[in-house]
């Protein structure tokens, strides 16, 4: 098996000091710049992280553990993060965000899981049987998904200001 | 106009600590993960900001305000990383990118521009007339460009280990 609980972990556990480094006292007009639309800011993207870590990626994970195929994971609401953001400040998302992703790991790391253990096979309620393994990788590459989400949503907002530039910079046609 | 010098500094500033939050003691297998052929790791992608501080934005920025439209800028070489990195390790070019990065925002700050200095023109050698404005922007919106690629590209490795996730995440299949 190509899945290792140890490489995945650094990854996890440095996503808040990223986001921290990158949006703690940023001006707000980057931290709200959308893509337009239904589009999501990078105050958005904090909301959904806390919101995963909250009802999505460790629960499942005991779901799994505790129950195996036998019960259908709960369906994971996308939109969640309107509401955990609401009223509150990105200082406040981002230590919310740090210090339950410190918890999570903790709590990961301290199942012991052992090599059989990333076989084991739970239900997702679109796509059927998913195993642990799989959970756990995509736990990791979802962090990745929204950093690169936010870069590209804060690059956008100067599509227009870059000029001719737009041609050599791929991230302003995606 | 809409460029606002005091709204991309911050960007700037915080790009190193982003990357060292990220990259210091990530596992290897991170940093010089590629998408294959000849496409950039994180590794590469970090050669690539040193040299954009030694050879392109600041000095194409002098150039414009030193010669205006009558001296063409220097081409940059973007395969010019390969030579900055060979040798180095991932924490030496962390700390050379932010060193370079600092000095060069203090430097751009201390030029104390005023509005009108941002609409001053240069030449690129590709697409001709350019103004100081558009030069910053590019500047700035390129660090958020790399952000997202090596976003990207640390995603992909886990391509297949998340199973039929992989539908679920728009960065698998960009």
């Amino acid at each position: 098996m190509h899945f290792q609980l140890a490489s995945v972990i650094p990854v996890l556990l440095r996503t808040p000091a990223v986001l921290d480094a990158w949006l703690r006292d940023l001006p707000e007009e980057w931290i709200m710049a959308t893509e337009g639309g239904e589009s999501w800011s990078a105050f958005d993207n904090l909301g959904h992280f806390i919101h995963g870590e909250k009802t999505d990626w460790m629960p499942r994970l005991r779901i799994i553990l505790e129950h195996g195929e036998d019960r259908v994971f709960d369906p994971y609401d996308r939109f969640a993060q309107f509401a955990i953001s609401e009223g509150r400040t990105t200082a406040q998302l981002l230590d919310e965000f740090a210090t339950r992703r410190a918890k999570n790991v903790e709590d990961l790391v301290a199942l012991d899981l052992q090599p059989a253990d990333f076989a084991r096979r739970g239900r997702h309620p679109a796509f059927g049987v998913v195993t642990v393994a799989q959970l756990l990788s995509t736990w990791t590459a979802h962090d990745l998904g929204h950093l690169r989400q936010m870069a590209r949503t804060m690059a956008k907002r100067l599509r227009e200001d870059v000029g001719p530039w737009a041609e050599y910079l791929p991230v302003m046609n995606e």
